[in-house]
C-alpha cells in the first residue's frame, strides 16, 4: 500500500443516534490520516447506519478524490452479522459499479492477534 | 496493580445472540489472562446483555476467588449509552454491596490515545 498507488482507507463504524459518538469516529479518521504511521492518502469515515456518509457514499468519495485502491476497514470488535454480512453487502454495491477498482475489506479490529497486548497497554495508560 | 494486591480484570462486552461472538470474548479473556504482559491474577468475561455472566455476576466471581481489587474494562469502541450509563449502573450494584472493595471502571477501549497506531499496525497485519 504505497502512497504511489493512492490507497484510500474507509473507516467503517456502526453509527449511532448520538451525534457525539459519530463525531468521535470522524475525529478518529482525522487522527488516522494525520498519523506518522499512515500510508493512505486519505481516510474516509463511513457508517453502516444511523449516520452519514453510508459505506457506498464513503467509497465513492475516495474514488472521486482519485483513489486507485480502496480498503474498507470494519472498526468493530466482534464478528457479528454487521461484519459478516451487512458490510460486505454494502461494499458489493460499489464493487459491482467499479469492477476494475480494487475495493477490499480488511479484517475487523477485534480479530487482531495482539489485541490482548493492546488492551493491557491501554489499561496501563 | 501488582499481583500482590490480587487485582482482577472484568472484560465487559455487549453480548450477542450469536454464540460464536460471545465465545470470541471468552477466548479473548483467556488470551488476556495468558499474556506475558498481564498483571491481573484473573480475567473474567462478562456481558451487558444477551449472554452470561452478567456484569454483577462477573464481579462476584472475582470476589469469590479472592480479588482485593476489581477493574471493570468496557471492551467498547465508542462512548455510547452503554459505556456512559448502562455499565456504570451495573457496577454500582456491586459497589453498593461491597462498599470497602475497590471496584473501578477503566476507560473504554475506543478512547485509547494510540488507537490510530493500533489500527495501522493491525492493517499492516
Amino acid at each position: 500500500m504505497s502512497s504511489e498507488r493512492k490507497s484510500a482507507l474507509v473507516l467503517v463504524a456502526h453509527g449511532s443516534r448520538r451525534v457525539v459518538s459519530n463525531d468521535e469516529i470522524r475525529e478518529l479518521a482525522a487522527r488516522l490520516a494525520a498519523s506518522q504511521a499512515n500510508e493512505f492518502f486519505m481516510v474516509q469515515p463511513a457508517f453502516l447506519e444511523l449516520a452519514e456518509p453510508s459505506i457506498p457514499d464513503g467509497i465513492e468519495a475516495c474514488i472521486q478524490r482519485g483513489a486507485m485502491e480502496v480498503v474498507v476497514f470494519p472498526y468493530f470488535l466482534s464478528a457479528g452479522r454487521h461484519v459478516a454480512e451487512d458490510i460486505p453487502a454494502e461494499v458489493k454495491i460499489k464493487q459491482a459499479q467499479y469492477p476494475h477498482m480494487p475495493i477490499s475489506i480488511a479484517d475487523y479490529l477485534g480479530i487482531a492477534a495482539d489485541m490482548p497486548e493492546m488492551i493491557l497497554d491501554h489499561l496501563r495508560g
